[in-house]
């Protein structure tokens, strides 16, 4: 008798299995592991950040005082006192939702597969931003939609070209299911999308009947500037399904995340999710509830934010000294990542080999992040979990990479030298 | 401006979805929360089976130990200590599997996602058993596959059917992508397959080109009698995907789940899991694995199964005292769940709105469980959560129901009388 074989089981394979693709995010992580290594591929929380105590005491107090509830199945769509410290947590920014407005997924990643679940059907169009959130363009790829991409400048996604899009859309006689945005930081950007874009994304949806899924993980990782309103608290029609989670400013190993959105929404995914896993844990969930109930959400924001500002500040000063002319990057106001653009023609896929093996450093490659294929000349690079000494040490190591690689053109102009102030 | 409606809504639904139906067992659930109720229709574990003060020792010592890594992002694989046990777990019952065979699941209700997702196509044909476990059915069925029963006996799934369906099916060009079956106590019907089926199950899986789906979530929860060994301790070929769970022997509240298969069916799994989650959390992984590793799961399951069959007895005892001729039940050996069958002609839905509103008893309905429409005079028992009184009292309740509705030729027999010994 002989095992099964690849090409034997391939024929089990479901249209949808057979476009599958491994995260080359998760892929990559594996990298990382490797002694030596300086990885900005990531988009790990420092576990610094980790509130350690608190969760210990909560924990404790939790498997004392109700350990019936928090050891057994919970309701599909969520712990409710969790639930009503959401509908607090987002009332801070202006969106109003009731409790069966919320639904607790495992992750945002959970509800960006819901909303593929639920809206998505082979050879739907969708509107997303040029570049996006890989893991996002995963799951709507595997749905096998049509990713139509709208490119982004730096004040986010350009609603210009949005129009024109939705317009050639129409005359074609088909509308977009929703349009997929990450306003805040975005992933992988780092752009934030001014208020007035905002506006205007959720004016265009409504006057071509489309829905709009805000996917908002790093909101609170604001280091500086002034906070612009979700689109969801401009929202009147219950057009906007919100994605947020906290994975960045709890604890991901936790994996708790909501989504909000109308009541009729919510119950059409609470469908779908009790088919995916019945319901999310309830101990994490009760320890997220008395995290918030406690008051230490709120007190805890700042010491991540003051940890990732610093280190997103070396970050750019080391770019500023390491890079060559002809390299440019993005200057987030929060968040996890930037963005770094190469000259024109030079290729980050074919560099990625040199900088890993050679070098001893990692990024995300910009093809990644994008539904059209283009990004090749751009990188993401994680600042919120490298040390900040391995900050300093891996742009030496990626400027390096980046000067062997340099077109002539580039390569001639004079270089600020690596060890320039 | 207006709130979008329903009907504006179901426009932007995939075909998955609007077909999706809500779990009739989870809508059930909330019946059991009205006072005076007594419900035999979920299949929630007894609390007083959960090792509190285990798992809290356990608990406060990972967040002391390696609180980095239990609050951190983990590998979508699962946590490999957790996957160490399992393969040592699995080893007791004759499976013999390696680390990569592992998928830590979210219940494993997201195992059965994983596979339908992994293998289904709209008209995709699978074989399930009549009666199968509905939420199995449900994620099946929103796959829009094809499913074909086959009818139980007392011994399991009737083989030599199953050889009759796969020759048809062969004969119409088609195969089954899987065959689906519940060996130990399943759900519904508490029946447990021989070893002779299960070796005929999987010798007609090979002979037809197909893969068997083992669901084993009760296995643990033995009463008495010999374990049956699990089809994939027979299989020699890859052939078979293994689901197993910690909700019934540790507690659901974690959500800890695996499946077992080949390594490359695994791959698979996995990379649909990175797009479904990324990850199960890691702080509830590390607790099973560390609630493995110290032994407690070896030394705390004689008291769950002490537990469960002083409960059966009482059901069956209760059950031998109140019900009037005509009504017929299973005895298993063990897991969570009996099945009554009422004369033929009687329909437990249409008993249900009596048995809840009139005599707060609920049960879950036959025909749920059947992927053909049949098991209409059925209904599903669960005997591990309601009390021994509850139990005693559900059961005169229900008798009454049953005993108002008996067709003319069964009332006229002399019935036992409900305290009759």
């Amino acid at each position: 008798m002989t095992q099964l074989s690849s090409d034997d089981l391939r024929e089990f394979y479901s249209a949808g299995a057979r476009v599958m693709t491994r995260s080359l995010i998760r892929e990559l992580l594996k990298l990382t592991r490797r002694g030596g290594m300086i990885s900005f591929a990531g988009g790990l929380p420092d576990p610094a950040t980790f509130p350690v105590n608190e969760l210990k005491h909560i924990t404790s107090d939790i498997l004392d005082k109700q350990p019936h509830l928090a050891l057994q199945y919970g309701p599909t769509e969520g712990d409710t006192n969790l639930k009503d410290e959401l509908v607090r947590w987002m009332g801070k920014d202006g969106i109003d939702v009731g409790r069966d407005q919320i639904l607790i997924t495992s992750g945002s990643q959970q509800g960006l597969d819901l909303v593929g679940r639920v809206f998505l059907d082979p050879g739907d169009p969708l509107i997303v931003e040029l570049p996006s959130y890989m893991a996002g363009l995963q799951v709507f790829r595997s749905c096998r939609a049509e990713m139509i991409g709208v490119p982004q400048d730096d004040a986010g996604m350009r609603t210009d070209l949005l129009e024109q899009t939705l317009a050639r859309l129409a005359r074609e006689g088909r509308r977009p299911k929703f349009i997929y945005v990450v306003p805040d930081f975005q992933n992988p950007s780092g752009v934030t999308m001014t208020e007035e874009r905002r506006r205007m994304v959720l004016e265009l949806a409504r006057a071509y009947r489309s829905l709009v899924v805000e996917d908002n993980p790093y909101r609170e990782l604001r280091f500086e500037g002034t906070p612009v309103p979700p689109i969801m608290s401009l929202d009147r029609d219950g057009r906007v399904v919100y994605l947020s989670t906290f994975s960045k400013t709890l604890a991901p190993g936790l994996r708790i995340a909501w989504m909000a959105a109308s009541e009729e929404l919510i119950r059409q995914f609470v469908t779908a999710k009790q088919g995916v896993d019945l319901c999310c844990p309830s101990l994490t969930q009760a320890i997220a509830a008395e995290y918030c109930a406690r008051g230490h959400i709120y007190k805890h924001l700042p010491r991540i934010t003051a940890l990732y500002r610093t280190k997103r500040d070396i970050m750019l000063r080391a770019l500023e000294r390491e890079m060559p002319p002809g390299v440019s990057w993005t200057k987030p106001e929060g968040g996890l990542f930037l963005w770094v653009r190469l000259p024109e023609g030079m290729d980050t896929e074919q560099l990625l080999s040199t900088a890993v093996e050679d070098e001893g450093v990692a990024y995300v490659v910009g093809s990644g992040f994008h539904a059209d294929g283009g990004g090749k000349n751009a990188m993401r690079l994680n600042f919120s979990f490298p040390s900040e000494e391995h900050i300093e040490e891996g742009i030496k190591r990626l400027a390096s990479v980046v000067k062997k690689h340099l077109p002539a053109a580039y390569a001639r102009e004079p270089s600020r030298g690596p060890r320039s102030p």
